[in-house]
């Protein structure tokens, strides 16, 4: 597994000019707000079609060492997984999925069988949230395993996607669900907040959400980056929503339970920013777990029992080192 | 330059089952036919959205080595064929490309500037269709780099997708212009015939349609066995349709002008299949040019001047050998 969903050094997180963030950025200059669109390269999903805001998209590509493991993983679990980090932006959107595209950059040696199993790994989990591989493009050459879906989705009526931008200052972070050490396995098997995705929308209006993709540190960066803005997590909530697998882990290599909640990446729970003055009955049926809230200050902090604060380094797993 | 296009060989496109088309099948019986989908895995595109059949999508992955050589090609223009190659499809079914996705894996050594490059190269080209990136994804690795663009299109008013299956005996075939020796550097360069493919639909009522990016025969194979029946070329038309790349290529590896006209991939004109009875008049001035008929025998055939005829093998690129 060395190799696999390592962190971004810290080297590599502090010198941003050259790392994933950075190329975002430059893409999202060059390549312009497209006229009218709604959402925009760097969100989670974008408007497919300019003049209809109830269509996005959203693309992944998925490769063989850095995001699964062929020797480890079964083509079907791989394919499942390919689908499944799409369905998650999808979530973290809280839109419909529809459909999927599937290219596939296949390696040489790759039998027919394991090509048809991870195409069968990625629309059978696809299926159960109604939205199959509906066509594609094969290939092979003789690098590694390449993967690459596309989904396109619809805005349930009623609602509007959720997008990264809408934090304020005040408001309260939410997690779903425990993160840290997915590498043990979750990585692989999780399930994308779709359905959960839609209940909060409709029923929550939150001010933005995203999924833990690339870290919690990470990824609630990108929205506070999106939003103008800062945050303040708790330290006791923090604690509560360490995965059982993060401690595992940092039982193996000495990195605290923490840190590895706090960066490790491919948890794909939602971060969801909610209004202050939702009540708790609201929000504690939908299982929601929160840590903190966002500041009008900059940069992310941790903030003790006793008030006193640490900044906490916004890295996680970033490609493109 | 080698390994680049290389056409499949005779014995790879004579054990189909280990080959592209026999994996297409292969994936075509597992996905089934989506509910209601009009175009479905295994044409140029696909319907998108299960209740709208007026928007289609489709996806190519382009890989380091093989559809293009980074060693060789600018970055830029190898976006530029990125987009191309998947607006080539869009012309394929005579829809109107709207918006484009983009992700990449770039190999762990190129420059940011190169990523940039790549993007600009494939969102400028674009954008003179209109069909501009608005999002994407873009990971580093060690292995080469792949890049697979997304493509979403809608159907033109007073218009319906040209598929590959409605070729029938009797009915013309044409091409959009002369093929043969892209390789020597038209693959990289071709105009996608997005506009004539829209006058030609408009205007002419094809049975069927099909860009030329495997070959000739193989793409005219893949729409005489959607279509259920063979074709018959004409020697002296398919003479006149010889690309002057063809003769130069013909030069240098010993084969045959001809050879490369039916078998070179990557030339992206258009295989038109018109109803018998479309007057002269009403094909000419669009620039196509007749090679021959469908027929009700099935199987590819080259009929000489004295009525004699020879089969073509439906070989071109295939990849997955």
């Amino acid at each position: 597994m060395a190799g696999v969903m390592q962190p971004a050094s810290e080297s590599n997180a502090n010198s941003e000019q050259r790392g994933e963030l950075e190329l975002v950025r430059r893409l999202r200059t060059m390549l312009g707000q497209p006229g009218g669109a709604r959402v925009a390269f760097g969100d989670d999903m974008c408007q497919l079609v300019p003049d209809d805001d109830t269509l996005l998209g959203t693309v992944d590509m998925l490769m063989d060492g850095v995001d699964f493991d062929s020797r480890e993983h079964s083509w079907e679990a791989i394919g499942r997984k390919a689908m499944a980090v799409n369905l998650s932006d999808c979530a973290a959107m809280a839109v419909v999925p529809v459909s999927a595209l599937c290219a596939v950059a296949l390696n040489a040696n790759m039998t027919m069988d394991a090509a048809v199993e991870l195409h069968r790994g990625a629309h059978e989990f696809g299926l159960r949230y109604a939205c199959p591989i509906v066509g594609g493009d094969t290939n092979s050459w003789p690098a590694p395993t390449a993967i690459s879906i596309s989904i396109t989705a619809r805005v349930a009526p009623g609602t509007t996607p959720v997008r990264r931008n809408g934090g304020l200052a005040g408001v309260r972070i939410f997690v779903t669900g425990p993160s840290g050490g997915s590498i043990l396995g979750r990585h692989m098997t999780f399930e994308p907040r779709v359905e959960l995705a839609l209940d909060i929308s409709r029923r929550l209006r939150p001010h933005a959400m995203i999924d833990i993709s690339d870290g919690l540190a990470l990824d609630l960066g990108r929205v506070l980056t999106a939003s103008g803005c800062g945050a303040v997590l708790d330290e006791a909530a923090l604690e509560a929503v360490i995965h059982p697998d993060a401690r595992l882990l940092a039982e193996r290599d000495g990195r605290s339970p923490r840190d590895h909640t706090l960066h490790d990446g491919e948890d794909f729970e939602l971060i969801v920013v909610l209004p202050a003055e939702v009540p708790d009955q609201d929000w504690r049926p939908l299982g929601l777990l929160p840590i903190g809230r966002v500041a009008s200050e900059e940069g992310l902090f941790l903030e003790h029992a006793d008030g006193q604060r640490a900044a906490i380094p916004m890295r996680g797993w970033e490609h493109f080192k």
